[in-house]
C-alpha cells in the first residue's frame, strides 16, 4: 500500500509532499515559493520576491554580516507527459511499497528544496545567532528558458553589489548513492544553427540544381570526427553534437535549396568559445559551402577547483553517509552557471538523478532526510567551529 | 495590350482560352473532358467515360480496325500558388505583347491537348475514311497521385484486350524551339524512405546515446558517390538525389534516436531496380547501419528506340519546323510508363517546357498552331501513304 498522507512522515518528507502536490510545470509556481517563504518568515529571514515576466522568484537572507551561503533551487518542474505514462498521478505525491517517493519533481527538485529548509531550520534552531548569513536563491523557471529565473535575478545582485560566497545549488547531482558525485563545475555549452545553401531542382535534372544534402555531409562528418581537446583533469573532452537536421519540401520529386543543422558544443575550460567559432568556420570553408551560421552561448564553463565550500560539503556528506564524495564537472548546465558570474563558490549537492526528466520519477524517502543533514552539517561545517556532526 | 478575348484567334488557340480558363486543379477536371467530348462525338468518336474514384478520365476512339494511334494527355493542372505573384490571374489566358499565351497549363499541357484536338478535326475533315483507329486517353490526374488516372485506364485496357499501337503524349518535351526534342522514353524512378536508427539522450552525455546523424553521414556520403552505371547511348547515367532529411526533437538539447532519408534514384536501362535495391543495401549493412528501408518503384524506364512512331513523329516535326529534332529520355516522370507497358511504342511530343510548374507559365501562341500542324503530319505520316505536308 502506497503511503499517500505524510501526517506521520518527517518534516522534510511532509514538506517534499507538499511542494510536490502543485503542478507547478516552468513557468508556474503555483504557491510553492509562498510556501517557503512563509517558513522563512517564521525563522527570521528577510525576503524579497523578484517577479521577471511571468517568472516568480525571491530572495532571502537571514543574518546581517560575514561570508553569505545561499540555497538555490528551482519550484518549476519538467511537464509529466500523459499521466496515463505513470504509475501514480505525477502530481499527487506518495510513498510507494520499495520506500520510494515519487512525482513529478520529487528528484528534479522539490525534494531538495525541502530538504534545504528544513535543514536550515534544524540549524537555526541550534545555532540561533550563527556567524555569517544564510541566504535562499529560489526561482520558477530553471527549465526553461531561463532568462527571466536566477540569470535576471543575479543580474539585480550585481547591480546592488551584494555578497554572495558560496552556493550550494540542490540539483541532483547523485549518481549511484547519495552524496556520491558532487558537481563543482561545469562544461560550458554553445549552440549553433548552420543554413548551408544549394539550389533548389527537380531531382530529374540534378545538373541544374546544387543538392545541399549532398554538400552537407562530407563538411558534417568533419566536425563530427574533429578532435576539439583533450579536457583535462576537471572537464571531459569537449564533444559535438548534431540534434537537428532538415532538409527538403516533404514533395520527393524536389531537390532542396537549403539544409539546416542545429548542433551544440559542450566544452571545457582548455578552449574558448571563440576558438571553437572560428575552428568551425574554418572547416566549413575548407569544404566550400555557402552558409550561415548564427550562435548562440547558452553558458561559459566554470570551475570551483577546491576552497573552503568544496571542503565543507564533503565534510558533509562524509558525516552522514560515511563515504567520501567524487568532485565532477560532468552533465547538463544548470543555474550555477549564472551564479558562479559573481565570483561565488559553487556545488551542486542533491538526490540520485536516475529518474529526472523521465516518468515515474522518484527518490528514496530516506535519502531526502539524509540529504537535509547532510546540508545541515555542510552549513555547520561553514559557520561554526564545532566538529561537524547531525 | 494583352488579348483577352479569342474571337480572332485560331481554333487550335480559342479552345486553349477555353481550356485555359477552367480552374482544374488535380484531380479536378471542371469541365474540360465534355468539352473535348462535345467535340470528339461530333467527328465520330466513339466516347467511353472511365472515372476511377474522384478522377474524370476518357477513352474516345475513331474507326473500327487497323492500327490504334492514341493522342494522350491531362486536363488537370499543378496549383497556381497565390495568384498575387502572377502577372496575369493564372486562369483568365491572354496573349501578352509579347505573343505569349498565358495562364496555368499553357504549356503544361492544355496547350497540347487543343493542338491534339484541332489537328484531328483538321485531319478527319481531309481524310474522313482513314486507315487504322485514332484514339484519345485523357484524364485528370497526372499531376497528382495518378493512380486513379491513366495507370486505372490502362489496366482496364488490358483487361480487355485492346490494341494500342502508337501513343503521342502531349508533355511539353522541347527545351529550346518548337519540336527540337522527342522523348522517346524515359528513366525508371525508385524512391526509398530510409530509417536510420540510433539511442535518443542528452546531448550534455552522449556515452549514453547513439546519434543516428553521426553514424548516417559517412554512409550517405557514399551512396552519394557511387557510381551506379554509366548510362548508354539512350540514357544518362542513373542519378542518386536524397530530397528530404528529417531528425531531432526540435530541442538543442536532445540527442535524436532516429534518421529519417528519402532518396529517389532515377535509373537507366542498364540497372534493374533488383539490382539498386541490393546495390543500397548492401552498402548501408556496411556501414554497420540499423535501419529501415521502404522501396517504392514509381516506374520502370521505358525506351521506343526506334519504329514507325519515331519515324513518322520526325517526319511530322521536320515538315512544320524544317528541322530535325533530336531524340531524349532525360527528365521527369510522366503517364507514357504506364502506356508503353501495353507494347505501345510511345513518343512524348509537346511545347517548350520552360516555365510549367512556374508562375506565369506561358507558351508562344503561334507554337500552339505549329503543334497542331506537327500532330496533323505525324498521324499523315502513319496512317495515310501520301507525301507528308500540312
Amino acid at each position: 500500500m502506497p503511503i499517500t498522507e505524510p501526517d506521520t512522515l518527517s518534516p522534510t518528507l511532509q514538506l517534499a509532499f507538499e511542494l510536490l502536490s502543485r503542478p507547478s510545470v516552468t513557468p508556474d509556481d503555483e504557491g510553492c515559493q509562498d510556501i517557503m517563504i512563509e517558513r522563512l518568515t517564521a525563522l527570521g529571514f528577510h525576503i524579497e520576491p523578484m517577479p521577471f515576466g511571468d517568472v516568480q522568484n525571491f530572495w532571502a537572507v537571514r543574518g546581517h554580516h560575514g561570508p553569505v551561503i545561499a540555497f538555490a533551487g528551482h519550484t518549476d518542474v519538467v511537464p509529466s507527459g500523459p499521466p496515463t505514462g505513470w504509475k501514480f498521478p505525477p502530481f499527487s505525491p506518495c510513498i510507494d511499497e520499495h520506500g520510494m517517493l515519487c512525482g513529478r519533481g520529487a528528484s528534479d527538485m522539490k525534494g531538495s528544496l525541502a530538504a534545504m529548509l528544513t535543514a536550515v531550520e534544524r540549524f537555526v534552531a541550534r545555532y540561533p545567532d550563527h556567524d555569517g548569513r544564510i541566504a535562499f536563491l529560489i526561482t520558477s523557471d530553471e527549465e526553461g528558458p531561463a532568462v527571466d529565473g536566477t540569470r535576471a535575478v543575479v543580474e539585480q545582485l550585481r547591480e546592488r553589489n551584494e555578497r554572495l560566497d558560496y552556493c550550494i545549488v540542490g540539483e541532483p547531482s547523485s549518481t549511484e548513492r547519495l552524496g556520491d558525485v558532487i558537481k563543482n563545475g561545469r562544461r560550458g555549452s554553445l549552440g549553433g544553427v548552420l543554413h548551408i545553401h544549394g539550389i533548389q531542382g527537380h531531382v530529374a535534372y540534378p545538373h541544374l540544381a546544387r543538392n545541399p544534402i549532398h554538400q552537407a555531409m562530407p563538411a558534417l562528418d568533419a566536425l563530427v570526427n574533429e578532435h576539439w581537446d583533450a579536457g583535462n583533469d576537471f572537464f571531459p573532452a569537449t564533444s559535438f553534437q548534431i540534434s537537428n537536421l532538415r532538409a527538403g519540401t516533404g514533395a520527393t520529386n524536389v531537390i532542396p535549396g537549403e539544409v539546416e543543422v542545429v548542433f551544440n558544443f559542450r566544452f571545457s575550460t582548455e578552449v574558448t568559445h571563440e576558438q571553437l567559432k572560428a575552428r568551425t568556420e574554418a572547416l566549413l570553408n575548407q569544404h566550400g559551402l555557402e552558409y550561415q551560421l548564427d550562435w548562440t552561448l547558452n553558458g561559459e564553463p566554470f570551475l570551483t577547483a577546491e576552497g573552503e565550500l568544496v571542503d565543507a560539503a564533503i565534510r558533509g556528506v562524509e558525516a552522514v553517509t560515511g563515504e567520501r564524495p567524487t568532485l565532477s564537472t560532468s552533465g547538463g548546465t544548470s543555474d550555477g552557471r549564472f551564479i558562479a558570474t559573481l565570483g561565488a563558490q559553487v556545488v551542486e549537492l542533491g538526490p540520485l538523478n536516475d529518474t529526472i526528466h523521465k516518468v515515474n520519477e522518484r527518490v528514496r524517502a530516506s535519502d531526502l532526510d539524509d540529504l537535509s543533514r547532510i546540508y545541515e552539517a555542510t552549513l555547520q561545517a561553514l559557520l561554526t567551529a564545532d566538529e561537524v556532526s547531525v
